[in-house]
């Protein structure tokens, strides 16, 4: 179970799947590459983290779509995903300045399974690490992002791991965090990479949390978050995006301010039909949008997204990075209080 | 067929429906309302012009779409058919300041139908025909726009009914316009409101024309453009509003310059399948968006688009309005030179 | 006060204005127009609300955003208010139904003010309150929103008045509420009129209320609210759409759920400069998108927005509507405790 | 003079700029990195094409917008410039497999200037030239974004040279065209990148031309296109958006289709006034939506446009590429005919 699970807490009206992870969506994948390393200002806390659908998506595309709630962010690939639908290669997460490399490493994967590709759309979504990583040495590699996707498999590591390494929100140590709800048979997952929002936005629960024995960052309130939302629900693109929405507003019940340097994206994709790449027809039975199953299906999101962000918090660890800036966990006590 | 083919022209690659009309999709009818009356200052050149999807639209949803080029105008009922992908009346077209007796009428409409109704979206869409019409004296009544929808048949009118009575395109008398393409067995049809654009700017199939002998008119560029696709060909609503987006190329080619006062909308449905009101499933056969058919599609919006503006101009007849203005038809011997 | 504040509650980090309403935005006004009657299954309980920007919008247009967070909803206006970026007329809440006559209503206001208009863009939002009301008999004439608007004044009415009359949120009775915020010299005021949700979904300064001993009702999940935000901050049109993103923020902060039926718009006017209509030059002072003042302006909305909508269920009474349905007022000994 | 000019044409009603090119926008400068090598399969054809907007585009950012026509591309760097409205490097143009390691060298570019830099949104958009160039063998490296970004100037080349290298449109070859508009004391440039349309697509000044004689080409009909606006008059991020939709009503009087695998993206961007990245006020003075000068901007921005485009087709040369492929010039002949 996530951490947010694993400390006793719940949240919302829908149960969890078995692993309360984005893994229960059947098929979904999760990898993860740390790279720690350095002291003083060199200090590095960064990493990659790869979500994979299942199957071969350059060949049978996934539906997909995205919400950007405030777009002071680098995201790759959404134009295509969002004019056509459809997801085509894995995502990956990372720092702000890694974008485009790792983006260069998903056409490298993609062309060793597909040398005939001529056109590929990766997608990549970022938070900038910066306050704890020496972000600007430019420390993801290729091989980084290769290994993330590589590494991937159904258990899904949250806290100071992957793109999870060097992220704060609201002035705690965070990092990756993951949660998912059953609803009338279908699955939906999140994963949540929160690093935004000052201490007093925090609404843990809906509690504001007695913080004042930590001791305060002085990081500028330019932060961002990326939620990836996965089911197997057969959605429509147009649907999927909806979902997304969803998705925001539980991150809204977390405190997320969505800042004016705020890159809040979320995206989600579905596991529950395939594009083939060169059909002539498309043959498929999908939910209405007015059905009970799709309000069930939104408020799946809203629950998973903001018990996703929760649990970053719950499985981060205190890091010490850059400059020997410490940036603290949540305490537990504050919690369980 | 349509004034257009009538005049022994033809445009694209794409062979035009047994009628050249909206109608060509089986099952669409077109009505009109045409209000002329009044002499002077208080002249009345105005309509409403009615737009029936095949069945009980209520009942039984139509996915729908649409693009705004730009969006100086009134349009009615387009953020429900856009969120919800679906339309669920008929569609009128009448004056600018007509358009909300107008949608209270559809209201009227579906209520008598629908006794059960307790949420309706009329979808109305406008221009303004106030250079020939007292339009402030706000002549069209509910009456009018029931009339319009009683009048529907599969035969459609040109040129100087209903909500084109008025309508002035490229300092010459406009009206309503139609035409339509046959492409892989589907049918994809047209109806234009044009009323857009300085002489300067027509190009009437790629050529400038030579008025220098035909009066000009002292009206501001402040003007507007509707186009209603209708196809039968079964298209997602995102695959509609992308079809729009390809009658705006169309648009562009007669010269429509999307002036700053200008509201160009793009509305278009299918009667491919259905939507219940009530379903829990929804199933059917779509066409990829990567498919040739979808490219076909595009391109037959496109033509029908350009055809139904020029044919528009054609079938137009010079009229005198508001003030004793006069507004010259399109002189045919320029066209056949 | 608003009644948030009569009942000694607050929320968040910034003060409220001095009337704790939207009219602190200096020169914005509201009017009700409440409309109770009958009785049985012909119950009426409906109303129009007027929001008033200061001077006259229609010669000098103000600066206006908008966002959608779910489109099921009838709105008026939006279109051109978005494309263009300016408001020229007041604001009408009201019914499903009545939103055409209302809109009607807006162009009878403004010709009565400008005879020489040709061209006018009433805007008119609304909810469903046919849970109390026999919205299908259509009660809201056009006198009514010209009594709405000519009521208009400082002082702000709020629970089951005008368009608030019908209300039902959370199962609850709801209605009008109101809000404001102060910062950095700016107001930033909120106007809501929530009827979406169902009991477990709300969250009252972030806790589930024990709802057990109220009766629930056997209301669907198709809800819709409404938010007006009005600023003297100069902010420009595409910033006033992202202030009414953080409004949504507040919105999902109350449990709003964005059910699949519902029509959530948020509204945003700037009264900090003008646009004058006939203008060549348009100079001004902004505020820059990453600035400290903009993101404080961010919160602002997000907060008064949250205590707007628990402001119009702490003013609504318990209301007894068509069919004899009774809903409940939220019992204020739940909140004290 | 553009080829166009050269090739004695004129095309709209606004005069062009001195020299007929983008740079004609005072402090605007275009480089080129041109790749060509190799033979057979191997063959490349390909290269990297900068647009350098005046001063420092990191510290005093420029006014920024998009608008995508059709979505089916890889472009980096448009969330942020839409969501903000602001342009903070240079823009490249290349192929669509290299748009990331461009990218990545803007980063590069953007830290040696500004060390201090933590968060930068590099802007590329592509089309594909994998007709003529081995674009899977990903010739393009860091150092010849670098080389292109360096080697920029006022004058502009146009043809086969840069990201123009390995174009194809209407089944001719095509590479970079520029033209330029002055109106009111403003001027609007247009850079084009046309690689889309079947030859029976072309309107040259629209007109179809008698390609009878010029061997087809066995190309799909994927193609894309890319158009960069530039000016001077102060115009603000979403007027600049409104322009690029301009810029498209040009585009589609050349014929370009718009099909489904297409990805249409056009971005304009402004030197009018500049955004310091730490400003906490934004004085300035603005052109407003209705006036006459803004349609006449929207005007250059389609004929620019347009004309930008045939200057490609103009300048290009027969091309041999991979695998043997002749693509041919448009004959002049054609042209004068």
């Amino acid at each position: 179970m996530n951490a947010f699970r694993q400390a006793g807490l719940s949240l919302g009206r829908l149960p969890p799947g078995p692993r309360g992870t984005i893994t229960d969506v059947p098929g979904v994948r999760v990898g993860h590459r740390t790279i720690v390393r350095g002291s003083g200002e060199g200090t590095i806390r960064t990493g990659v983290t790869a979500i994979l659908p299942p199957g071969d998506p350059y060949a049978e595309m996934l539906p997909a779509g995205a919400f950007v709630l405030h777009g002071h962010g680098k995201a790759v690939g959404l134009w295509q995903l969002l004019h056509l639908g459809t997801l085509e290669t894995p995502i990956l997460l990372t720092n702000t300045l890694a974008v485009f490399r790792c983006a260069d490493a998903l056409i490298t994967w993609t062309l060793s399974r597909h040398p005939e590709a001529r056109s590929i759309n990766p997608v990549v979504l970022e938070c900038n690490d910066g306050f704890l990583s020496a972000i600007e040495s430019r420390p993801v590699l290729e091989a980084d992002a290769l290994a993330a996707l590589e590494e991937a498999g159904e258990e899904v590591r949250e806290g100071c791991v992957g793109a999870g390494t060097g992220m704060v929100a609201f002035e705690l140590k965070s990092g990756i965090g993951t949660a998912s709800r059953l609803v009338d048979g279908w699955t939906v997952g999140a994963l949540a990479l929160p690093n935004m929002g000052r201490r007093e936005d925090l609404r843990f629960l809906g509690r504001a949390l007695d913080l004042s024995r930590v001791p305060p960052l002085r990081k500028g309130e330019q932060g961002s978050v990326i939620i990836i939302l996965a089911t197997d629900a057969p959605l429509l693109p147009e649907q999927l995006s909806r979902l997304c929405r969803r998705g925001a507003l539980g991150l809204a019940r977390t405190g997320a301010p969505a800042s004016p340097g705020s890159g809040d994206f979320l995206l989600a994709f579905s596991t529950g039909y395939r594009i083939p790449r060169e059909a002539e027809k498309l043959a498929g039975e999908f939910i209405p949008d007015r059905s009970e199953t799709m309000g069930a299906l939104y408020r799946a999101a809203a629950e998973a997204t903001e018990e996703a962000v929760l649990s970053a918090l719950l499985a981060a660890k205190t890091t010490e990075g850059r400059g020997g800036r410490i940036v603290p966990a949540l305490p537990p006590s504050l919690i369980t209080s």
